[in-house]
């Protein structure tokens, strides 16, 4: 039995085994199998639609075993790719052994990933927006901050950060989703009792001077004017370079409070493909032939965001989900020829234009060379993508969601998810608290970079508290154990002085493994000893 | 402005703040607050529906500021109730500072909780069934087994443990959990290439001699055939005693391997109503006289599962919606007769019926003393259920659901929720591996009761391996680290030889501990050299 294994579960991956299927027909004797971490295939396009509910929260998504009957589908994340042995080495499951599978041909179709390393903060308090969970997380985290806000009515200074949400990259993408949020907040905000409309903000950065580069300047600038009017703020020309827990801060040095940051750049190469020896671009994509085989080798093919597949002009595709289903459809193609010992044909395909929902019936496109705005293109927006929604159940699914839609309110159910259990980063800049004299407390944290002092009000001689002073705390210095370890409110207040990283430790987990861990307490006494105060 | 506080966003609360908006209408000087962990009221009579996802993943749950126009939502934890002092206190939300409110009323309706401490393993291994985000999990985690049985083609016995799903409790959340559960399994195994469906084993575990003792023996008796005839397995007269990672143990030392363990008893006292000094049961309920307020109060009610409601022949009302929301009804009256200094009514509802569903259009249901079992009570059960569900919305999406749940194949998408990333308990029986020499590490372990050895293969004489034991284990210890430490196989086996309890950290956090408490990592070395053998 000979195999053809294909690595990703995106627009290349699935429709390439879907195109294998049918090109394979008849072939008793080779098998296709399919990798990917999920076992569903997102329909990108419609994603931003899961964040205000107007379609079924997995309404989006196709299961891979609907979509691809013949393929044999591994639902585990890919560990590594071996060329010369010809292997690929799946994650373990269950049981801690690693699961390898052998290929004849290879299809790579990773795609891309939301990198943030290297941009301070972000790892620990940007939300990606690429797949469902990132989807859920983000609809989920807003309905979270509107709760909160509707609590905390005398802080308005905690109301402001839950009540402004912050969307960084204004491509399709950036657009779709502050549009989405932008109109899912201000509806449901109307039915919590305790924020005034006007307290919130919505609020797009991009780097460029104007939104949507795609397409026509015409076109952005409508974009702009819809956005503005439904009370979106563009902060044009700007950069996101660096987020804490509470503010996103611009390149320009503006902070803007908020505990929302989505961003739905940079797209990275994938780590697998980074991690192959086989020729790639500048940038890390693949380069490929225009037959789509990979430089060099005659039976490792590449498709979609993580190959730069050449066209006709020179330049590479763009990463679009019309370019990689032509793509897959190529491959499978190909890869007949070369079992059959035929001709290769060559990637010719110059894209159908262009389209980005707005939300609230209205989008802008490019289709054929025209351009098209408002309701016109909304209404083609909805139909062509309905009509690629792979498999008639789903698109039955969106349209009775979209019928109903039109009758109902929109959804307002918080999905808790609780994930983060366990010991995580957090980011903090000059002058913002870590926590404050009085607080409860709920984490343990070990400072990894940066600076920070601890402070305590006192009673001055007027009468007015002033704040003294006690420590300054640099990297390898552990703080706010005491809390734990004594269930006592915070006794002083930590401050980042120098903008630093920590590692901090959530209660539960902190008592875990200090009862158990034997060194462990002890080691933060030591710690606590050596600063020569009781620490808060 | 005087308050009335209600603890508890299920039947109880949220009927009770419904009917309470309708009682003060005009009474400017009185507000109501109500707390709840969700921001969504569950409908519990659709909950299993969740699993096989008849249902819209959210359908069944209502948000409550839709339900709930001139309360005030508070969706927070409740940590405390002070009746001295008429206070409620909420846990903090993102700033660490406790959220008081003061009460003038209190209406308790908690409910209960699943409590599986004291069986041991369940804690860990079993999952209870009783809001919306159990559902999910218990839908993703059978997903999740069918992926891996469909990759884990050569290991039966791990096969066996994937395939086989058991539910203790034959009530009627219990039997309809199992119904749901079976009908989805065997639905969607079909489409996994490799697994055949003659390897499914769905076990049904029940203390008593016959299922549904809610009703009458001959409807119990044909809720048993029908089960059976789909596939269903009953272990009556049997108890869950134990659980592991891998298996059920029952009372009678039977061992059941399964990978997923759905416990929907016991339901046990809520630990706010535990710690409250008010007159209480044997089995943990408020005392309340026949108005629901609790003995001795004149302003704390109580109602729904946490109390135990008198009836007119003696015993106390059974734990059901229908009586929730009576309850609460009588509850919103006697304080508005209160309020008005009037004369309070007592609690008088002798239920209307009993129904379950079984799934493919089959029921059963006690109703005026009719017993109804087959597609008639199905019947009756969508149709009543339907008008019960709260709000136009939810009934116009559960019923265009179901409709497309009759020409649509049930969804397949899996959820990852990826909730475990910090330390967590895990529980062995005698006999079981806690891992196996060559395998891949991915978590370190500390013994806190119980006893293990560690065992390697090594070539005898006549050239077949035969097992060594190495080290004893005892409480303290800790195992594991050096393959995390090395990124080396596993170089030893550790067994339980005695019922044990660990605390298990995976590999990222302890890698990020490792790396930044200082004291740590010298500390496995000391456990390490103190065992005197390179350990696993």
């Amino acid at each position: 039995m000979k195999r053809i294994v294909i690595v990703g579960g995106g627009f290349g991956g699935v429709y390439a085994a879907r195109a294998l299927e049918r090109q394979l027909r008849g072939l008793e004797d080779w098998a296709i199998s399919l990798l990917s971490r999920e076992n569903y295939f997102v329909f990108q396009p419609m994603l931003p639609e899961v964040i205000s509910g107007t379609v079924g929260l997995t309404d989006v998504v196709s299961p891979l075993r609907r979509l691809l009957r013949r393929t044999h589908v591994h639902v585990r994340d890919v560990e590594s790719i071996d060329v010369c042995n010809q292997t690929v080495t799946a994650a373990p499951g269950f049981r801690q052994r690693p699961h390898v599978v052998k290929y004849d041909h290879l299809v790579l179709a990773p795609g891309t990933v939301t990198d943030f390393r290297g941009l301070a903060g972000l790892p620990e308090h940007a939300l990606p927006f690429k797949n469902l969970a990132d989807a859920l997380e983000l609809r989920s985290h807003v309905i979270r901050a509107l709760e909160e806000a509707d609590i905390e009515g005398d802080d308005p200074e905690l109301r402001q950060q839950l009540l402004t949400f912050v969307v960084a990259g204004g491509g399709f993408s950036g657009v779709e989703v502050v549009a989405e949020l932008n109109d899912f907040v201000r509806d449901v905000a109307r039915l919590y009792r305790r924020i005034d409309p006007r307290e919130i903000r919505v609020v797009l950065v991009h780097a460029q001077d104007r939104i949507l580069p795609e397409v026509s300047p015409k076109l952005g600038a409508f974009a702009a004017k819809i956005l503005r009017r439904r009370g979106v703020e563009l902060a044009l020309g700007q950069r996101l370079k660096a987020a804490t827990g509470e503010s996103a801060i611009l390149d320009d040095g503006s902070v803007i409070p908020t505990k929302t940051l989505v961003s739905t750049i940079p797209a990275s190469p994938h780590p697998l493909v980074d991690a192959l020896a086989l020729p790639k671009t500048k940038n890390g994509r693949l380069v490929v032939d225009a037959s789509l085989r990979v430089q060099g080798y005659t039976n490792v093919w590449a498709l979609g965001d993580c190959a730069s597949v050449p066209t006709s002009d020179g330049t590479p595709c763009p990463p679009t989900a019309q370019h990689a289903t032509r793509q897959a459809r190529l491959i499978a193609e190909n890869i007949g020829a070369t079992l059959a010992g035929k001709k290769l044909r060559p990637f010719d395909f110059k894209g159908l234009g262009k389209m980005g929902s707005l939300g609230r019936r209205n989008a802008v496109a490019e289709i054929f060379g025209l351009s098209i705005s408002g309701f016109l293109a909304w209404f083609l927006w909805r139909t062509i993508y309905l009509a690629k929604l792979p498999g008639w159940g789903r698109r039955l699914k969106v349209a009775s969601s979209w019928a109903l839609d039109l009758v109902l309110a929109p959804e307002l159910v918080e999905l808790r998810l609780d994930r983060s259990a366990g010991a995580v980063h957090e980011h903090f800049e000059s002058g913002q608290n870590v926590f404050v004299e009085g607080e409860l407390g709920d984490r343990v944290y070990i400072l990894l970079s940066g600076r920070a002092e601890v402070v305590r009000r006192r009673p001055s001689a007027g009468g007015v508290a002033v704040e003294q002073v006690f420590a300054t705390l640099g990297p390898g210095e552990c703080f706010g154990e005491m809390a734990l370890l004594g269930s006592a409110p915070r006794n002083a207040t930590v401050r980042c002085v120098e903008p630093m990283t920590v590692l901090s430790i959530p209660k539960r987990e902190f008592g875990l493994l200090a009862a158990n861990v034997p060194g462990l307490r002890g080691s933060f006494e030591q710690v606590m000893a050596r600063r020569g105060l009781p620490p808060s």
